[in-house]
């Protein structure tokens, strides 16, 4: 992104801005899921991490093929906001002594990044349907599904599971 | 924040650090909202920003209360993932050219910004039940539904008005 350089002038440099902005995030997220599944101890929730990281690598996979369809430069630009998301898992992973505990931490982590994409792809969905690329839209809107059915299999685990532990 | 302290031990400091968290992010978010509304075009978007800056303020209030209701110390820790998120609303600002389409743009940077708060306080309502605090858990929701209903407001408008006019 260029710092102030008013390089946005139609809907159609946002949406590519934006595809961006999540190409950069879902290869960063790719790194981070690993590390994430990599500290989870309850089986099932690093399960359901290395799960979302091939379904992650899908996302990564579908941006590409957005960009084609749209000829657009596949690149991706740096995106402060997962960023601040991954180092703020990092580091909460860092301060908690406790595993039944690091496993809430981890969960609630995840869920800061998926509903960071959630909002992301809502936004390009819209915008691809707006500019008439219902085609661009579909394929986006697979990843969007995928994100809010990853969101919810985390709410499901800590509910039923993972903060009952934590807690005792 | 320490950093790698290892000093959440239980979900209760879990709990409270992202009470912590979330404050000092509601505390930017009324910062940045006013500047949302001072770069919006659109009237109702403007006002939309406006009714949120003030549902914002009484967020942190809620906050406050619930870090009494529970006896903990009244405190705002570095939250690296709403000052990306702001960073990244300040910049897709500054590079849009079109007053059409930074109205699409800035209602993308709120929903972004809506969406961190509603995974935080899902997490925090559901860890606050756990711990046997219903009545935190219900003011904590109540800040979750209004969330919410920002979000979606900002979607109706975008669908409705502002893309179409950004497209245009």
């Amino acid at each position: 992104m260029g710092l102030f350089t008013r390089d946005i002038k139609t809907m159609n440099d946002l949406f590519v801005h934006q595809l961006q902005d999540i190409y950069y995030a879902e290869k960063e997220l790719v790194e981070a899921l690993s590390e994430m599944a990599g500290k989870a101890n309850d089986p099932q929730l690093k399960n359901g991490f290395l799960k979302h990281l091939d379904e992650t690598k899908v996302h990564v996979q579908r941006l590409e093929e957005v960009f084609h369809m749209h000829g657009a430069q596949v690149k991706a630009i740096d995106c402060p906001a997962i960023d601040g998301i991954i180092k703020e898992a990092d580091e909460i992973a860092g301060d908690v002594a406790d595993k039944a505990v690091l496993d809430a931490a981890l969960i609630a982590a995840g869920q800061a990044a998926e509903h960071y994409e959630i909002a992301r792809y809502g936004s390009l969905v819209a915008w691809a349907n707006q500019l008439g690329r219902s085609d661009c839209a579909s394929i986006l809107q697979k990843t969007l599904d995928e994100e809010k059915a990853a969101d919810k299999k985390l709410t499901e685990l800590a509910e039923s599971k993972v903060n009952l532990r934590a807690a005792s």
